[in-house]
């Protein structure tokens, strides 16, 4: 537990350098240390944790620094209700991009059309449609789902089926004796992380895959 | 389909700027078009699926520009075996970051270990463990592992059981009736797009999970 440091401090115990920090707080992402002389601070517990969620955010999820402001503002603004702060954290995690032109129109008609089919409550203007629709227009310009032989719809659903029970068990898991701030971080870092995790976790699954099928085919060693 | 076409009809029919597309050439993400006069040439099919590629790698892969470069690279060289290509074009899609200090080295112990366990076929070098332990690293410094009430292993293994059989079909789906380059191709479009398009199935799986414990509770609007 850390009480009442200095920035040199706080830098020391995030690894976060003192540099880094005095951006972070220039733009808002952290809020000031208790005033103890001028141009002096004191930081706390709270500093830490926020200097941690701002790295995961900047890092880890690569969000811009105006969509961290976004992500932190719905955190912080406890009047916003946590299923509509949520929403805005989501749509923030979403990198902006041009999504103009017919193709990208088609795509996104598609992933509403998957969402109405499968009658899930999600926003009909959430970002998190033109995310899937990037990945569909991407997909259509270099024949890719033809190749797969599988109809790319089938494996939407596939994907689908296997993620609504982990986001209900993971949903299910945020405690309530926390406050709301604790619980909106924990949605915005279980959003991240997990995601980050599971696409290692793919990743491996096909450098494995591919070993065994154009690698050496040598046997996997024992590990006792 | 397009044959021998001006830089300018490039443009339109990939909808990349004639600036971006001289700026991909100049970085060697694009190979030059057949010269027809100073300063002028022709670009081909092989020309509009190479940009597509590009903005695939740079858009929603996120990758750098020498990151793109050395997966292109892979893809490009006929001398290396298709599984080492794959090593190098998926090595290439990890960012690059600071890993020091003895946080990261334990968390990347753990995913050394998790790999052991599980007898996978991935190299002890590759740069997705580093992925993995970054997650980790994260999970830890903002104690969520604790706040989901599961211990973190037990949820990697059940992912990485999800991720596994499709993995294979993916991977038994590639077709031996297309080129080395195009199977690269497949490969590195297939991590890339199924990547954002199952993140994006997760969140949107969360925001109904989150609708339904959180949210006004209402009921899903009938398709029919």
């Amino acid at each position: 537990m850390v009480s009442r440091v200095k920035i040199r401090e706080l830098s020391d115990v995030t690894g976060v350098t003192v540099a880094t920090l005095k951006y972070y707080l220039r733009e808002g992402l952290l809020h000031g240390g208790a005033a103890t002389a001028v141009n002096q601070a004191d930081y706390d517990e709270s500093h830490v944790r926020r200097v941690r969620l701002v790295r995961a955010l900047l890092q880890l999820g690569r969000l811009s620094i105006a969509d961290a402001q976004l992500v932190l503002a719905a955190v912080d603004d406890d009047s916003i209700a946590i299923h509509d702060a949520f929403a805005v954290a989501q749509d923030a995690m979403v990198p902006a991009r041009d999504r103009s032109g017919p193709q990208y129109a088609a795509a996104l008609d598609e992933v509403v059309a998957f969402v109405r089919r499968h009658r899930l409550q999600v926003r009909p203007d959430a970002h998190v449609l033109e995310m899937l629709a990037d990945a569909v227009v991407t997909m259509d310009d270099l024949g890719f789902s033809d190749a797969l032989g599988t109809p790319r719809l089938a494996s939407f659903d596939g994907l689908l089926e296997m993620a609504l029970p982990i986001a209900e068990f993971e949903v299910a898991s945020t405690r309530d004796d926390i406050t709301r701030a604790e619980q909106m971080e924990y949605t915005v870092i279980g959003t991240i992380t997990f995601e980050v995790a599971y696409a290692a976790l793919r990743r491996m699954a096909l450098e494995h895959a591919s070993a065994i099928r154009f690698g050496s085919r040598r046997k996997p060693r024992r590990t006792d």
